[in-house]
């Protein structure tokens, strides 16, 4: 991987249709802890966007040739490639997104996984033989099903996972043979930026993959154009489901948020259990999908829990996202923080009881924490993506498994629980996409089959999973009843 | 199965979530072929919907439980009654549909096949095994995925074929554990009501099933209405896309129609390819969205081609449907013969020349033939959906292939070649959901997937993989770090 | 099935490479009921031995290609004739192996599913399509890899299910097509050829299938004869392992014996658990390979779990295996109830507690329970195959594993316990083929994989399974670098 | 990687059970070439081989538990390391093996394949969910089956491919979690010991592997010793087959000889396959199992083929194996040419026309074609290993195919052909593992299922396939009928 450079500027060109460059609209991007310009990019066009799509449409039918060996060996050359960038790319995500080095090393390690595991995938694309003869009038027939790449993808990110979410993408597309047109985060660009300096830099066919910051008015396209055979989007619920009414013909992906719940029984390890709460509550500031937002402790162990939750929050090194040693810092942007403080303050306001935190400075929240909260609050209700998590006791099993469902959404699901009638139960009445036993809703590995039911979204993503949504089956028959 | 009575009556009731019941609004159902009400049913209205619709969400669970063997049962049930209402079918789809018994006979036959399947695959549903240790951060876990009933269905089916293909839409719900609400084709909703009277006998949960002939205002609520999970259409091309922008947040499945092509090569077995072109050609007047539409003959073999195909034409029997020697019979009604006798006409003026057929009377419009065709023409790009085939000459078979794919459409292509090379490139370049080597494109097994690009769909239907589309993977993630 | 007659007669001819033939050596087959002579039939010698070979070796061909819609017909025939000789059937067992008419209809119902399932496994032979692209020197390569049957099966099969595991043998072999020639128990081969008769009545091509009562050292061609390609014998470990030795080149699979165990744990629901285990322990007289054999439970519910079990014990209707009402019989002859009676006294005399049974009146031999036991007691360590049940108490959960591994056997184990952990430490610890959780280790479903390890066996049964070793890959690669 | 020092002994030592160690017996290697010694090493005895099956046995549990990430870091740091020492092997094989450079490089690149492929596979071992519910009395139960290490894996492998033939044992064996003794090919043991000495440098558990040089007496108790579990055989025919017999209960993999045939048809393109089939004849002095040995060309072809056949053999540099610009060089040693050299003389003394080469100096024989050879003849129906080639005419496919299968062997066949009907025709009736069209039988991808049938073989490798003898199935069922 010496071949490639270490990048080092404060300026990122768009990645246009396979070439890196400047247009008239600069794009600063600052530090949410600072909140400082720290990089500036520069915005694509109506013009730069046809090009890349242009590019792409080009790069088609390259893509759908593009034999397996050298899928496997661009996307292992990329997963290199970032591990050989790892303290760069942490550096970036602290500066853009406010998130700690220790997040963010988690993060890009979790990329790294992400390309290798397509790469293997890529080797393992379906297929299917099939004996057709299964009544008479086939007879001498049998056929073959293969996996050809959809087209082209159009794919949307969020800030808060800046480079992993952003792999979950492409390369899955990279692995299909399909080229993509991807807008990253506005507020979190730099991180595909420097990806798609990476991949650049590898022998992906040109055009197969443009990173193009955009405004909304042409970042809208990727719904509306028909050129796009995928729209793949990962964010919030909102724009989503209004995304794929106007999506057409093109079929769609929708990774959006939840209000994830987590079930503590009776006889849960607490130490483990609380341990592991406080991370998924609080890590990056509670800004992702799979935030553990509500959690549910049996009556019996709710008062130990909340007291050892509330000591472990103590223990939180909170402060400078490029402090090696801390462990929470800022939210995206003030605005964020100062919506999260009106909602927890709605909610003390009309009963809730503040365990912890609730103050604001800036765009930090302190870890926060509530109770005797009411199913329709804000805080319960909606997503929240900042660090405020909600407790509450329950005295009955399938009660606090119709609390977790009591929702709009529906992503995944923790529960810590040693019975094996009730993780039966729980994994057979939750409303979710994924039950975790003795773990949060937070935990995802790359390769697992990751999404949401009702509000949550549609597909599911995973590299073998967004794969199946990236391919078309087509099936060949023969007809062998003409012999020698 | 002889619980089964025999019915014969000429008045067949809606199946309004486990009843049969008549409606203020009657619904004459005409014999395309002698133009007189042969069948009586009701139609829908709002509270009928409502009703039968609270039905299927009242199913939901007990169709989620419901166990595997009674699904299995349930639908091999089905598939044996079929068999033993074989005549009564037959005589129904002549009747109502204007279907050759011959026809319908097979028909019939597939339906049962396609219940049969279902029932097999009931037993099958996906599951995954998976070990989630690939990193340090998936220590000590291991995981399952289980594929769950995605919730209630809103089918829509045409009236080319009525029985086998809402037999592709109930049999995989069923197996799937999804209720469902079925509106058959308004011009042949009997072979579907007494399905209904079959499947109303088995133990399949009340409400899992409603068969509703609707006005199409209120079949728009199976579209529009949130409470379904997915939406699965067979029909046309307009409509299905456009339905697919006001489904709001289901699944949208759509089975649509095409221009399907035939390419003969110079080494093909002309009586072969002849005989099977012609059944291609004709069968049901051409009413089947992969009627062999288009015909691409090797130029050397044109000629030969072509005067056997006309001499075969002749041997048709064209007629009553209820005759046991009739071959081919009317379209579905008159306005749809009109249609198709102005685009030949259309075609002819503008060039064309008319090989055989031309004329019409009635609804019964004579098996033609036209060449020296322009792609632009109606016949050629549209969706003829009657007895019309046009037959053009080739020199290069790259060309041929590159004609096929000159279309919106993409459903199946059929290639009669011995050439392992040529097969290998149509299968690689045919823009298709379906390559068939050595037989028509209107070749379809039940339990292969069949379905099109472009604008000829969206998924896949097959029991199997309709299966998929109703199904949703939930993900069990056990943490097994804390041992004995 | 109207077109199988009902066959009452008290003679059985073998079934001879399609034909049913006298031999010049008869076999009486007796009660062990009544001790009397029940049926007729005759032992094939080395010259009817040669038939049904040469018979097995020109139906191979016709097996291979022989389509996938006549294996799922024929396959379906044999389960519905199956199904209307249930009587018939259940009359023959009880008279031939002494099972109890109850016990009897239950291997019926099981053998009807073993060739239904066959028959649906005949549609789902494995097949693969693979890229060979996955280095630079496979460029332009695929490959597709198919299964073919792997050539003519020797199957042997034992007196305790005398319809169900002969069964186990054929339904693979219709579904893989591979001729087979079988030797029935000769203590119970009349099950074996009514099933025969049945099977002639489909159309199963002629050879395909011999049915051959034989002495062992005709028999003995079965291990030997190298036109075998498969031997798949279920029977006793002494017999199966050596006859692994002289069986040349052929595959072999063994379906052994064991002394399996269960495992009641501390949280147990001692009525489920003791219903099941009396059942697991004296269904038919203990005659299983998964026999509950040996039987550990939790100290503190020892003394109640012993109580429980012998009140059920006392409910057990013990008698004529004719009668409707008997729970339990005789064993398959005197000298195995002698056998046994010897064991128990040895035990008894060794220290061992009677706590129920061990008394014997000719081949009957009551239900009989020890505790105070030793490991090395014949009781413990062999397989009893017979009505006694060791009962004994432990203290440590990972203990009682150790204890269940303490034997040279492997087939199955169960455990009752609701605890997530010990689940998963058994699951990981026990050195079985199958390990059942609330259930006794003498569950099987015809469907699932089912075999041991250790001295229990080699490979495993279950449609699905049995076939794989029925089948050859064989992979097809296609160098495509040669295009139009 | 740049941990892994470069070793340049040339002594080398057995690797026993985790250490390298000097034993009283010392094995020289000789260069075919030379003749003259080149590297040193020391043969187990008893002691040591019992030494190194204790640390496999202590090993097995750790191998059982060692976390997939763990596997594959060392399966993929071995691949890297074969990598780094490319040139190290290659001359190693050069002088111990008389392996050109040019195909020594071919065949590393290969094993460091092997080794990736396994680390891929070791994440996707197999696993299943099954419903149990097929019939009431499995209601309320589901089924995982988990595929766990088998155990103890001996490995015998041959001296013509001395790194990747043992890649084949290891690779797998370590990514199903199994431990390993290997015995190399007393010829050219140091390949593997080089190999060992990489694998010592990684976090593989102590005693997993051991490569032990034996005599053919202590080698023997690989065979015999009832610690093992499976018995994974690359080499003769002879030897294999009554290893078989004396192999107890343990499980056999035997991947034997062959005398594998190629079939070029009337349109082949000449140049193509000529090229190919001079590759797959002389490749390593025709020293692979699935060496191209006999060629039937057709009639109207023949003449064209021979003489460019002859052409292309004079174009190839035969000499010394270090040299880089060598095709071809010495067989493995003298007595295998002369014997070669008798076989050839015995054929044309019996009619047989030579139509190239024949001579012999020393371990040197010349690329040799035969014609007029009659099937009988050593040259054509056994196994030749070594650089002769037969080329015979055939006037009609079928007979061809016939002539392929007129043998004892059975593992790989080539086609040159585009006719789908005789790629059909062969691929349904050859009698081998492996049909490859428009290529030679030479040709294998090392993840493509490979292995014969007849005498050919027992089982596949490819690390997929060969992990399934590796692996054995558990199934867990679970009753969830007492819920919540």
């Amino acid at each position: 991987m010496s071949a490639f450079e270490h990048y080092h500027p404060s300026q990122y060109s768009p990645y246009i249709g396979g070439h890196f460059q400047l247009t008239p609209h600069a794009l600063d991007v600052f530090s949410p802890y600072s909140g400082k310009p720290v990089y500036k990019t520069y915005l694509a066009g109506p013009d730069e966007f046809e090009i890349a799509l242009q590019a792409a449409c080009s790069a088609k039918t390259v893509m759908q040739d593009f034999p397996v060996y050298h899928r496997y060996r661009v996307l292992m050359q990329i997963a290199e490639a970032i591990s050989a960038h790892r303290e760069q790319f942490a550096t970036i995500m602290a500066r853009e997104a406010g998130k700690p080095l220790k997040t963010a090393f988690v993060e890009i390690d979790r990329a790294v996984q992400t390309f290798q595991i397509a790469a293997e995938e890529a080797k393992r694309l379906p297929g299917e033989l099939l004996s057709i003869d299964w009544h008479p009038s086939g007879a001498g027939k049998d056929a073959i099903v293969k996996y050809f790449p959809i087209g082209i993808v159009a794919a949307i990110t969020p800030f808060n996972f800046p480079l992993n979410l952003v792999a979950h993408k492409i390369a899955p597309a990279i692995a299909a043979g399909c080229p993509i047109v991807l807008k990253p985060a506005s507020k979190t660009p730099i991180s595909a930026l420097l990806l798609a300096k990476i991949i650049d830099q590898t022998d992906l066919p040109t055009g197969a993959l443009s990173v193009l910051p955009m405004d909304r008015q042409t970042g809208n396209q990727l719904v509306t154009d028909e050129r796009f055979d995928l729209l793949s989007f990962t964010g919030s619920s909102e724009v989503g489901w209004e995304m794929k009414q106007r999506a057409g013909k093109k079929r769609v992906v929708l990774e959006l948020g939840g209000n994830a719940a987590l079930v503590v029984d009776q006889d849960a390890d607490l130490q483990t259990a609380v341990a592991k709460a406080v991370k998924g509550g609080f890590g990056y500031a509670g800004q992702s999908c799979i935030h553990t937002q509500r959690i549910y402790v049996e009556a019996s162990r709710f008062d130990d829990f909340v007291a050892l939750f509330r000591d472990r929050i103590n223990d939180l090194v909170i402060g400078d996202p490029e402090s090696a040693e801390t462990d929470m810092s800022v939210m995206i942007n003030e605005q964020h923080a100062t919506r999260i403080e009106a909602w927890v303050n709605e909610a003390v306001a009309a009963g809730a009881t503040l365990i912890a935190g609730g103050n604001r400075d800036c765009a930090l929240y302190a870890p926060t924490v509530l109770t005797n909260t009411d199913k329709q609050m804000k805080i319960c209700a909606q997503e929240a993506f900042a660090p405020v998590v909600v407790i509450e006791p329950f005295s009955d099993f399938k009660q606090a498994i119709a609390a977790v469902n009591d929702s709009e959404f529906g992503l995944q699901a923790g529960i810590f629980t040693f019975d094996s009638r009730k993780i039966y139960y729980a994994f057979h009445h939750l409303r979710v996409g994924g039950v975790i036993i003795n773990e949060t809703p937070t935990f995802r590995a790359d390769h697992m089959p990751y999404g949401g039911i009702k509000d949550s979204g549609l597909g599911r993503e995973g590299p073998r999973y967004a794969l199946l949504d990236m391919l078309e089956p087509k099936v060949l028959v023969m007809d062998h009843n003409q012999t020698l």
